[in-house]
């Protein structure tokens, strides 16, 4: 039977050792920090009820869902991200202490147009805390952010922050009406990644603006100055709007608390055309832009959605999170050269070579292993020595132990490192000692590379 | 709009905090072990072309298969095992050196009646290795296994081994027509599931066996005594049948290879009624019993399965893998006491009490967080002790920061430990050391639990 379709679907990927091994030590980076901030780890299933998502994140987005109907009837989706299904999992464990912080890695799935970077399945490294209204859980986020991205090795990196009730006040003073705003932030949202004409003819045709009103609306977007400034400029367009005034006064608590956990002021930035896409956002949203990588997007985004756990669980559980696209991070990271994809899991080669080696050549594996260093022993005693050094080499293992007839016969190993063709025989009691030595070679030097 | 279905789908489930923690300490030591033997990480897409994933596992499997057409038309599959998508990966990976030794941590799915740890979605941990015929291959599967069990400190678990090969013998002798063979051993993998009345009702209606071809066979299964007795007398029968023969020859040297692993000879039992159940098996079969915990299943199990990556690549590939079911494997050492649910991630609750305080809470978290100390900050200086202190409780935080006016005022802070009520009153300067002293309660005696 001929397959016709031996091929990864469109829009999925495969991660390759060298790439995997570096994304795990960034996660692992990232989620030590989670942990001492205070989150703790869950997970919930890939597959949700569609009632769970649907009308959570927009018109737009909703085309996105893998939903289906699976073998029992039931009309189920893919996780679209990870915070709707968190309002589901709150709803079913409500014993849980509040404020509730936790985090969670894992696959989300959208059924968007492959491009550069964007993929269908990606992976997402979300934290929140779930029952807390304060500024300061705001703030604890933007520390959080701040310190990941240090933490990363990232020293150019800039949160941009703003309030969804600042939008909604510059909406209304532009004349939108009420149930036109979450369409409003949406459009607002494509301003970085279509440009200002397209969200201006956006605005006139899809929300109804005047072309008066939107001059108006996106000169108030183009606000420079300090934070200070902006909230105060603010402040005073929003003298008659109150929704405004109480965005402007979130803000400044939310950047007070951020400064009294240490985040430079340098690293956040009030920026009033920060809308985010997601009809959930009811306060705070914020997003991280890469200083040295422009156009880039934002590799850690978030808000504060004070409605959407409660329409799980019937009882008001204000919440703010922010979630690191860990595809995009890692891209970033590889692009700074911040991290490169590669690192040896693998440390020793054992290569038997000629009869009766091979048994004596599982017992050296055996031995390396038991001292937890990893080794891979070749399951053919019968290969050329060329062979055995061009595997070792294409698998980046940096360190071959080579196992002849005489080595055996005489109780010895003979170790050669690839990356400087340096060699030595030692006798078998000496084994794990020299092959620590040997290992020892500077790490930007040998095989292994990898940060 | 009041929502129906606010509950996770039938047979999936939410992994809390304490479960977590514990599941992923367990796969941190997996892996190590993994990684000691050479393998190296990969990850697949959750969905696959159903193309890929039809006709591989036979049929009762394949009506578990969740599939659907997805938004462009495709015929999609969201994986059942990670094994199947492994032959599309070598296929569209060419390039790897062999043999491929990888693993891979991932959920998979499986439209199954959910029951006692029966999960439709559910984490598996395969190691295979690819492109190898080798005996050392399988035995190497087998040393795993042994180092995997060890290293989770189960003493007392068997790995019982088969060959495809010796069940295609007994078949060919108790005449099974060779197109049956398949089903033959699916039917024989029930046997300990199922009981042997129902594998002798189906051996006689499904497979059309007679009653007393059956008896001779079912009589085979029992063979008792050493793995070496247990093989010369299946040659004996197996005379003139070469199939069988080829299965007890490749045995014999499986098994040799396993103890020039160092695979304690009790650790290994040959075992004529181990089948498996997915129809890509060719030659030797594995699974694991825990023998504390009778009728529990096997926690690690896989075979050498020798066309099935081959049916892809389009070039012969024999491999052979072995697979730990997680969940179970973690229910297991939960029964045993050999892991419990726990351990908090969280070692500082920093409590802000009173007045003009929290700023203050909020530094201390900071300084404990930049060493290396996780704690979560209190986002109200205005609630009441008990309140703080019955929080800390309930999230298992052991250490508690007590930050009231006085203390600030007098740049002092107050520690608790929950465990014993021990308290000091500490200046600013001497925080992480008094904290760290604190923390060194014994583990077993603090509210953090855990192995």
């Amino acid at each position: 039977m001929a397959l016709k379709n031996v091929q990864v679907l469109k829009g999925f990927r495969d991660y390759l050792p060298p790439e995997m091994m570096a994304r795990q030590r960034m996660i692992e980076i990232i989620t030590a920090v989670f942990r001492r901030f205070g989150f703790l780890p869950v997970d919930t299933p890939a597959l949700e009820y569609a009632e769970i998502l649907l009308g959570k994140y927009g018109a737009d987005c909703e085309k996105l869902l893998y939903r289906f109907t699976d073998n029992g009837g039931r009309d189920v989706c893919l996780r679209y991200d990870l915070t709707a299904p968190l309002g589901r999992f709150m709803a079913e464990h409500r014993g849980l202490e509040k404020p509730f912080k936790r985090y969670q890695v894992a696959a989300v799935w959208r059924a968007e147009k492959p491009g550069r970077g964007r993929f269908r399945e990606f992976f997402q490294c979300d934290v929140d805390i779930v029952g807390s209204s304060s500024p300061t859980a705001d703030a604890e986020c933007i520390a959080l952010d701040n310190a990941v991205m240090t933490e990363l090795g990232i020293e150019r990196f800039l949160i941009r922050v703003n309030n969804r009730k600042i939008l909604a006040g510059l909406a209304r003073l532009a004349g939108v009406a009420q149930d036109r705003e979450a369409l409003f932030s949406r459009t607002l949202d494509k301003l970085e990644s279509q440009g200002a004409e397209t969200v201006r003819s956006l605005l006139q045709t899809e929300v109804g603006l005047e072309a008066e009103a939107i001059d108006r609306f996106l000169g108030a977007l183009e606000l420079k100055g300090s934070n200070e400034e902006i909230l105060e400029s603010l402040a005073e367009r929003f003298q008659a709007v109150e929704v405004g005034r109480c965005g402007v006064e979130e803000l400044k608590a939310v950047l007070g608390r951020a400064a009294a956990f240490g985040v430079p002021a340098g690293r956040v930035a009030l920026d009033v055309s920060i809308a985010r896409g997601l009809d959930y956002y009811t306060g705070t949203v914020f997003e991280t832009s890469l200083l040295d990588l422009s156009g880039f997007g934002s590799v850690m985004s978030g808000g504060r959605y004070d409605e959407l756990i409660g329409s799980f669980t019937g009882a008001p559980t204000p919440s703010v999170g922010i979630s690191v696209g860990l595809d995009r991070l890692f891209a970033g990271l590889c692009e700074l050269g911040l991290i490169r994809p590669g690192g040896a899991a693998t440390k020793v080669y054992v290569a038997p070579f000629g009869t009766d080696t091979l048994e004596a050549a599982i017992g050296v594996a055996c031995r390396l292993r038991s001292a937890r260093i990893s080794a891979e022993v070749s399951y053919e005693a019968d290969q050329k020595l060329k062979k055995l050094f061009k595997t070792a080499e294409s698998k980046g293992i940096p360190l071959i132990c080579l196992m002849g007839s005489d080595e055996v016969a005489a109780g010895q190993v003979t170790l050669k490192r690839l990356a400087d063709g340096r060699q030595m025989r030692v006798p078998l009691a000496e084994l794990e000692g020299a092959v620590l030595e040997l290992l020892e070679y500077p790490a930007d030097k040998t095989a292994e590379g990898g940060s």
